[in-house]
């Protein structure tokens, strides 16, 4: 197959060199950033570039842009997908991309699904890209009532072809309601961690804790504000869902209940343990 | 020099085998599992065991046990300390500790002295102990004005020949409020954080931003209790702190202000950039 890349950055990128390294598809990019266009070819991440006029040559085009830019390019770029092609988005929200822009394009025979590959780095932008980056991540799928079947069932072929470990399908809204939680309140609840006086007096008191929970403070604010702001009302509840149980522990200790502190303690701790035994079994 | 380890479990058994690895030294050890102390000399990780009665033959004795534990084993034993030797804990809290007997053991010529090594897992037992746990670590001491001299030179010295990366010098109250914020508050965090009702429905929906956050909610609640009650009100006033900071990526979102949550994430970005970059720099 011919597989066209639009935004070739830590994700887009990733994407390519996966391509190059797993299958033996020809691989092009389309990217505003022609450096990393450059560097890409002489890499030999892609077989070459390609401009949005060029489109219908591809049979999967994967969208590797922001949230808002996924949309507009969509809407602007529309006329140009090559009919009885797949395109995917990549975005971190789904509700809001598959609202704008998956019946319009379905209805063009156009075969739209909207995707989430699950993995990241705190670093952005094509140097950053790694051709191992998705090799133990999950592939999320978001069909709707219309999606072609056939055109779903090749981009699960796809998917693991490139080197994901598996597929898991989801509703739109499941999808928003539960990367709200895992991941959308993991970066704001690091960013707002580092936010604390005693944050510079601390080299050489801290250890791996302190590492974890402030990794994903150095994140990506133009692509975040927005994926929160399309994700907003589940976010929303799981920050007031955190605040509630901190205040708990908070409680506990100031009415110096050690009793309740244990149980606390305890419950997160089963709780933790739970969670890994479901991800291990799945 | 001869030590003795009283407390063979994640912390002392590392510590012997750190000692076994990169020294000369003799390491003896005490538990009341005699299970650890089997196969800790099956290991070839202690030369032997001891009981309370013989501690009087080791130059640094280390105490690797619970902050309460530790001061009820002093009281319980102090006579049974070599004058001039050395004895410290590796409690993660201070104050408590070294009011309830740094000025006791000094005055009899038993030169104690506060320590908190900087690393952890989130396992423990001696099953679990490496020799290579505190290989890029600190060590922490709090001296104080009962601590002798020579006692500390020595000490400072002991804990680079095992290994530690460096010694940090503080002030038992300054280590409280600091590790409050980088350890305390990112076990409480990492508890409150599995409490929401999405956790169980994260299997495929996370990536390492969830791993990171969620890591030490697996935590031994006996111990922590303990350390949390003994260092309240500092760590009270850093979950005051997030709950605060929480609050505004929360009223941004509610009041679709994405200029202002743009400003609160960048800030937290360039604050953890400027924390990342005094750490190398120390």
């Amino acid at each position: 197959m011919k597989i066209g890349i639009v935004g070739l950055g830590l994700i887009g990128g990733s994407l390519a060199k996966a391509i190059k390294k797993n299958t033996d598809h020809s691989c092009f990019a389309y990217d505003i950033n022609s450096k990393a266009i450059a560097d890409a070819i002489q890499q030999e991440s892609i077989d070459g570039s390609f401009v949005p006029e060029q489109l219908s040559s591809f049979d999967i085009v994967i969208l590797g842009l922001y949230p808002d830019v996924t949309i507009d390019f969509i809407n602007d770029n529309a006329a140009y997908f090559k009919k009885g092609g797949i395109v995917i988005d990549t975005c971190g929200v789904k509700v809001e991309i598959i609202n704008a822009v998956d019946k319009k394009l379905n209805d063009m025979r156009v075969y739209f699904i909207g995707c989430h590959p699950m993995a990241g780095r705190e670093f952005y932008g094509f140097e950053y890209s790694l051709d191992n980056l998705f090799e133990k991540a999950s592939f999320i799928i978001t069909p709707t009532e219309n999606t072609n079947d056939k055109a779903l069932e090749e981009l699960k072929r796809f998917s693991k072809e490139i080197g994901f470990i598996k597929n898991v399908i989801s509703t739109p809204k499941e999808h928003d309601d539960v990367i709200a939680f895992t991941s959308q309140l993991a970066h704001i609840v690091s960013s707002a961690y580092v936010k604390s006086p005693s944050l510079l007096k601390q080299s050489g008191f801290s250890a791996g804790s302190f590492k974890d929970l402030t990794r994903v403070a150095k994140l990506n604010e133009d692509m975040w504000t927005t994926l929160f702001m399309m994700n907003k009302s589940a976010l929303v509840s799981e920050i007031d869902n955190i605040i509630e149980h901190l205040t708990e522990y908070k409680t506990a200790l100031i009415t110096d209940n050690s009793k309740e502190l244990h149980k606390l303690l305890k419950e997160g701790r089963m709780l933790k343990e739970k969670s890994n035994k479901m991800n291990i079994e799945k």
